[in-house]
């Protein structure tokens, strides 16, 4: 049998190409820069293992893939109640950052991964830590990803200044929050959180381990230290599988079918429970601002290592 | 270790009264009459063997289940490519019967389990079978439900009828929808076919091999035949996943987290893929229109048979 | 000084070519036959006397002009209390179809001037009047018009008929607000009305003669009996101002200043209070729905006869 | 008969205590504080002679009838196309804030009366008088309402402060439509002159003089002079007689049928076309936003004079 390296090297190989149709982000300048031809796939055990292919030394922002991140920290430090106390469960169908869809549900968020309930999350976090937030937040995704102190993770400036300069529609829903009361605190402080927490840079390593953390419960398989609850892991993966991937989630449920998170850099994670994490890289979007070849490679290695079970 | 005959009695023993701040549903009085004491549950596995606990004789109508296997149906016959020519592959925030979000999504519908997609649906199948669609339909679904010729499935009568007479809301909709063109045979004769879909009767034990079918990816353990290709099912597990319980999906994906779909008679089906087919019945509907005693049988199974893999 | 038929003719001369970028009503057959060369115009004083200029005997559908005359009998009829219970008193910058705005207000109709608020004008009357519904209303529509009994009023069968089968749009719409509960009556008798009003034939003079009814506050001065209060001119003006011609009310308010309803067979009835009736035929219609030449004519003679009042 | 004073003072006695049910504007404490037993009210005929009743020496805060005297200045310096080029000319049924229609509509404001468009018109005013741009508009302001230099117009400071420090629905409408590239300056540079314009300090008879020159076709009767042509009279009228009133404009077209524009600090301000000015000032509110006792007054002079023309 073919082993796991040669497995995402061959897959690696196939899907780095098929981004026709693509194109990197291109709302700040920053992530329209980003070279189209980069890939990389990774792959965590529960042994701690991790399998990497193609360009894996490759940086790239988290963007809403920090949002599950967030997630679990809010959990396990506010606690489920508090959390979603302003933010809702459903599924949501619009556009990620679409007000209307907040008009017309009393201005309580859909859920945490569209932009506007990631908002009210940071802010709770920002009421809760204060002045450490940023640290506080740092620290536990550190955890999370497996990174050690002497390999830090970093927030990368340039993109941090660029979504904080462009920030129109994230400003036009936060003070929308702010007038609902949604939120209460300084919106201006809140979003530079936010904007932060979009920059963290990560690899596709990183967060195969941080897949590997939720899908194996909450244990770090990589560090072996207890990171979440077990309910937690469930509360994010029954998220991640329903809003993962924006208004293409039904989609990618059919064509993958396991809980993922995609971020507009190109990352997608991949939590499959029970059995490992992955993570895919490539800048190229599809309409719906998720990476068309890391859709491509993980529908292949779904069917090939039957994550579904089936 | 408990045995599962023992696991399951226990849990509907225990699930049967969770009924409060529940009622069946309204809109028809034969729905509202239902008994609301009655609760069933049952598992089948690969071997094709059913275990049924609580009121397994109880019959109750499809409902939305039937959804499930008019989309298997259509897949089989019709194509994918053909199925979703018309309809989307869409999370669904909004009630299962909007028409709000038929007129922003130029006609579409959104996904082939809101009532709009399938109506379309059932249209693409009455215009395939003509005279013959009611009972090829009824043959398919048999088949995938286990059940033999001395044992056929029915549709039950006075619900048909009381659907057909109380349907404005889907008769709007259709209406809706022929006039963009998203329709084009006859409005009437389509909603009759949709409700007879609706009325068909069946248990618990019908809906766990239904279940387990979609499960193992296509083959009927019970009967031993294959019934849809594994594309097929990856399909409908998908959209299970990310659509099955209305605007409590994503809820739902918390607290069980695995695929299914439910009726407003009370049942809910779930499909755990490489695992077994579950199904349950119990009237209490809540505001979701999904049944309460039901999704709280179904998270505790969940919980002690690890059925998301964790 | 200019006399009046002078001045018609002269403005029909000059608008009666000025309709480039519209076309004829298309949803059905018999309005996109229409002669796209017809053009008339007429005046009625408060002396009685009507003057026309153009193709004065070309006989049209009045459409959703029918809605002015129906609103007119409902409230002198059953009182501005009912009609106004189930429907709502709001101006609509929506397409006079929309169920979206239904949807989100509570299933009242905005006004009695979009197709949902004047279908439940129209089971109103027929709830009152019964067998005797149509009648009645022709009655009443001959009275406002000015009609005598040798020269009654007509349904234009063929366009009744043709509304009556393509009528997809208005039947989603009656039979979503009859889920609502706002139409409670049988809803194809209903509609089978509504389409009746909507195909009553008339020419210029006969509108005109409408519109100095209304603008005289009540009285017909062709006839010189009073056909409705002051207080039911008043409501019909101010709805005529605000919400005559469905999206480019505004637009119309601004390029001609006075209460008018539009019909998508081609003509426009104006009011002017204390001064005329106005009313203008030409089948070529813009975007909106609303006679291109009609407005055109509306608006000069607007100018020339200051009927703003400056 | 009864002299225009007389009338006035009986209309005053009437209205000033039918207040039930309104409460003034809550949004802003400066606003909140308004002692909700003032009443005043005025009248200007194009001999230029004002009459006034009431506590006329009350001072209020122009809020949104700033919209109108902005749409002037704006129409008569940039010019009607200029105008209508980012800004919409349509009706509005939805509060006068929405975000919701600009989400629906392109981001191209409905009208130059809703928040939204009112904002964008005044970035049109920055942008052609940069840092003159409060001067020039003060300046034009003074002179539509017949103010003298000695008697100059001031912004009440408290209220500027105050709405700039709880504007978040206006500055979520301005960061989205800087998003949407609708706004393309200094989105708190625009808002900042925006509130001071709605901050300016009047008293009902500066407004009839501001009525009357708009209903008179552009010349201030105070003053003789002429402000504004009678193109852009026309248009400001259509506007105020579709959408004057927030979503209360057809109820108002009903009930009073004159052009006006309310504020929520209480004011209304009329213009009758070719007849006078009028201006009524009642703290209360009604749930649409506009003043109670000032629509009771409106309307009972509007049938005793036969403003509408019977």
């Amino acid at each position: 049998m073919e082993n796991i390296q040669d497995l995402l090297d061959r897959t690696a190989a196939f899907s780095r190409t098929k981004t026709e149709g693509g194109a990197p982000a291109s709302y700040i300048p920053e992530l329209a820069r980003a070279d189209p031809a980069l890939f990389s796939l990774s792959m965590t055990n529960f042994d701690g293992e991790t399998y990497s292919s193609g360009d894996s030394d490759s940086l790239f922002s988290m963007q809403s893939i920090s949002k599950v991140a967030a997630l679990c920290f809010a959990i396990e430090t506010l606690g489920r109640e508090r959390v979603f106390s302003k933010i809702g469960m459903e599924p949501c169908s619009e556009a990620f950052n679409s007000i209307m869809k907040l008009e017309m549900t009393s201005s309580i968020p859909l859920n945490p991964f569209i932009n506007a309930g990631a908002i009210v999350l940071v802010e709770m976090l920002n009421e809760r830590f204060q002045a450490l937030a940023i640290a506080e937040i740092m620290d536990f995704f550190s955890r999370l990803l497996g990174r050690q102190s002497r390999n830090a993770l970093h927030i990368n400036e340039g993109i941090y200044r660029s979504e904080k300069r462009t920030a129109d529609r994230n400003r036009a829903l936060a003070y929308f929050l702010h007038n609902a009361g949604t939120l209460s605190g300084d919106v201006e402080e809140t979003l530079d959180l936010y904007f932060k927490l979009c920059s963290i840079e990560v690899n596709t390593a990183d967060l195969s381990v941080m897949g590997a953390t939720i899908a194996s419960g909450g244990r770090n398989p990589a560090s072996g230290t207890t990171i979440m609850s077990l309910d937690t892991a469930y509360i994010v993966l029954g998220l991640m599988n329903v809003c993962g991937l924006y208004d293409q989630s039904a989609e990618f449920a059919v064509e993958v079918g396991v809980p993922a998170k995609s971020g507009v850099s190109g990352g997608i994670l991949c939590a499959v429970p029970g059995r490992m994490g992955l993570a895919v890289f490539s800048p190229p979007l599809n309409n719906s601002g998720n990476s068309v070849a890391g859709i491509r490679a993980l529908a292949d290695l779904s069917r090939e290592l039957k994550l579904r079970g089936i």
